[in-house]
């Protein structure tokens, strides 16, 4: 056997472990009964284990100095590249700090569920305090040399993104989203579309739409879950959830939507490469963009409403459905406190003091004690709103309870990704809301099948990024959007 | 870390990628979109490979020898055997037979489902032949030393049950059987049940069955398969599942009801025991007995079809449902080609014929070009009818395609122990009529989970059943309920 044949052999092999541990995963969250829990954490972490010990075996170090020193074509040095990357980094970090961050993960998650049932961060902050300095631990150890201790973890979810990137990008965003946030801030709000519409209609909705958008149900489905997720269990079969309010008929269906871009990215991989890793999305910040962009960038358009509001008069037929009130109502704009409620301008305002308390945490400048009064003073500065209480404030997500430092970024590249896409894509599709009109959504699609999926992660995200949209500014394409779209429906124009 | 501390964890480790395995199953029946066929073989025949690798390594050989000198109590002495059994068996199989067999299982599956629908058996007997010939050198590897070959396949599906047992058994049971169906032959069938009832409908029936039988929701979950089937994923996570027919609700419910006895053994198994191995059933034979006594003695009773017609009215409201006439249609009888729709009798006789033909096979008596007329002759001997054709004759079952050689004669054990545990039960729970009629079952749960389910496999089935029917002969037990039950409806009487 080469060198290449033996380290598809590998990669298959995590890759099966891998597929095995999302299937558990999806059941998890969307099959297992509650007496189940026990024996499924047995068995993940038992997966999780022997991933581990299969991908940090030195038996895989040596095949990649091995290929390293051997003659390979551009796609095999490009895998090469991602799995040394990958193994590097995990061989870095002591066994011992891996189990103390699960525990750490687990035992953090519990406390703060009851902490902010209970809206008391100081029960909350020990347990906290405890993630922080082993994140900031496991930063300096996994990726040494990086120019910010940040950077190790952003790398983690968008190889090759920095603070050194990301500061001054959302420094503007964050200008010119309060620019336009004061211009539309008096303007009395468009009317919500409240209808209540039965559930079992609205789970023929998403069905119809999901299948109209591209979702291929043959190597996929669609199931309801607490929180919406999208999971790719192997080459030929992605799920995706979603969830239903039946007063809110637009949040179920915009889960839907987005769950549904993240679904047909992962259908849409180069599953010829499995073997190779390069079979995989570029980063999450690329694969935000796949859901922000069918979301929000056709899911909240006038055309979509157009396309939409007779496919729900056959699901509701007593009922009428104005296109244009459904429009107004889903593209309604205002600086609120909860991140997963907010608009598209506001939700990058979140983001954005993620973004600055996770760089303080990482330089070291913020304890768990401080981060309510530091997130009160951000949220008053960027946001222009304060949380009455940690329950709506620093306690709203769940990610620091889980130790995910450095993932929130990934959201508002996603945004900014997809803002410069639509606007090439506007070019190249130039009769594109003429489609979505019609409900035919093949050509956009195709546009992202061809200039994204089918790339997989040969490169990184950024240079993917770019080498699709040029010298593009993305912060203009996003904010761009945000005046035409919602300046609009409020009747105020740069 | 003592060796039986070593040998827990590695059993709990086994345990974790067994129910892991196990997810990927039922959700392979249950969930999977259709192209992911192929990610899903992959993952499965990575994890079973894991577990082959585990649980054949010399580390795990040497530890079952450190304890097989040590002291241990009893419960540990149990333990050790059982895992001594089964890895003397994994490990006297060369990896390449393993491998070949289960080649020949996947293109025997998909000969079987070509040559069936075709209805051709010349077309599936190259690939038979090679299943049975790798089957008689399994048979031969995998357990030196037993009397007679097909030893060593019932071995492996109910541990220490042997020809010399089954034979004179089943030689009894045929005659008995014969006997009873001569007498009820010349009778008029009763009436078939066949209203027209909603799927809905029926599937609310199935879930109200099945809790009021005790099958405990919070562990477990009801579901619908192409293959009624039930499947435990780790402890407090029992699946089960079941099919529908819109003009025969019986046939639908007799199967919730028959996976429901499987699901409540393994929701009942001695789970206070993971790590040892014992927290597992002992045996097929036994498993069915768990759900032939409730799918048959219970399930086709006067008093059950009194209990049911009520919750049937409470869901078709507008319908009439008469425990007379319910019981009568469910207890009808007769000599038929197919064993799956065979009644209570007739059905053992179709499984005597395959041990008949099963024995002859791993005496290297049969080849496979000969089992269309051997296979007919014995239906005209043993079942009294012929089949037009291969379709409905020898390629009916799938078992022989994949391979599984040894199973069949595990249905009529658990038919015959079930008999035993119903009179044992008749006799402790001198009411038990009157609390089927109320839908009390919760005195027969707790007898059968005190007396098998809580046991495990400390035993082998064959002592556990006689510790707990002491001498009562099973043939007469389960011929003297025939009579009694199909005979009060047919007339008829010894």
């Amino acid at each position: 056997m080469t060198a290449w044949t033996q380290l598809t052999e590998r990669v298959l092999e995590l890759d099966a472990l891998a597929g095995a541990t999302a299937v558990l995963e999806w059941d998890q969250q969307t099959q297992m009964p509650p007496k189940g829990a026990g024996s499924r954490g047995t068995q993940t972490s038992y997966l999780q284990k022997f991933y581990h010990e299969k991908f940090t075996a030195p038996a895989f170090g040596d095949l990649l100095a091995t290929l390293e020193a051997s003659p390979l074509d551009e796609q095999q040095r490009a895998a090469v590249r991602l799995h040394r990357r990958r193994y590097d980094r995990a061989v870095r970090v002591p066994a011992e700090l891996v189990q103390a961050l699960a525990g750490a993960r687990t035992e953090g998650f519990h406390a703060w569920v009851a902490a902010k049932e209970a809206d008391d961060f100081g029960a909350f902050a020990p347990k906290l305090q405890r993630l922080l300095d082993l994140s900031r631990e496991y930063a300096a150890i996994v990726a040494p040399g990086v120019a910010h201790p940040y950077d190790a973890l952003l790398d983690e979810y968008d190889p090759g993104t920095t603070v050194a990137d990301l500061r001054p990008m959302f420094e503007r965003l964050a200008t010119e989203l309060g620019t336009f946030l004061d211009a539309v801030g008096p303007r009395p709000h468009p009317a919500a579309f409240d209808r209540k519409l039965d559930l079992e209609g609205q789970r023929r909705l998403s069905d119809r739409v999901l299948r109209d958008l591209g979702f291929d149900m043959q190597g996929g489905r669609l199931d309801k879950s607490a929180h919406p997720f999208s999971i790719g269990l192997g080459a030929g079969d992605v799920r995706v959830t979603t969830r239903y309010f039946e007063d809110n008929v637009l949040s179920g269906l915009g889960s839907t939507i987005h769950e549904c871009g993240h679904g047909m990215y992962e259908q849409g991989l180069p599953h010829d490469l499995a073997g190779t890793g390069l079979n995989q999305a570029a980063g999450m910040g690329m694969h935000e963009s796949q859901s922000r962009f069918w979301e929000n960038f056709i899911g909240r358009s006038l055309p979509f409403y157009r396309y939409l509001a007779p496919r729900m008069a056959g699901i509701w037929p007593g009922e009428d459905f104005d296109p244009e009130s459904m429009y107004r109502a889903a593209n309604r704009v205002e600086r609120s406190l909860i991140r997963v409620e907010a608009d598209e301008a506001t939700y990058n305002l979140h983001i954005i003091v993620r973004f600055q308390l996770e760089v303080a945490i990482l330089e070291g400048k913020l304890q768990a004690a401080d981060l309510p009064e530091a997130w009160n003073d951000a949220y008053r500065r960027v946001v222009g709103v304060v949380a009455p209480s940690p329950k709506t404030g620093v306690m709203q997500d769940v990610h620091w309870s889980s130790g995910y430092f450095g993932y929130f970024p990934s959201y508002t590249i996603g945004n900014l990704y997809a803002a410069s896409f639509a606007q090439c894509m506007l070019r190249d599709v130039p009769d594109l809301w003429s489609h979505v009109e019609r409900g035919e959504f093949a050509p956009m699609l195709a546009w992202l099948r061809e200039k994204v999926h089918h790339q997989g992660i040969r490169h990184d995200a950024r240079d993917l990024f770019r080498s699709i949209v040029g010298d593009r500014d993305p912060v203009a394409d996003l904010v761009g959007h945000l005046w035409s779209r919602h300046g609009a429906v409020y009747g105020v124009s740069r």
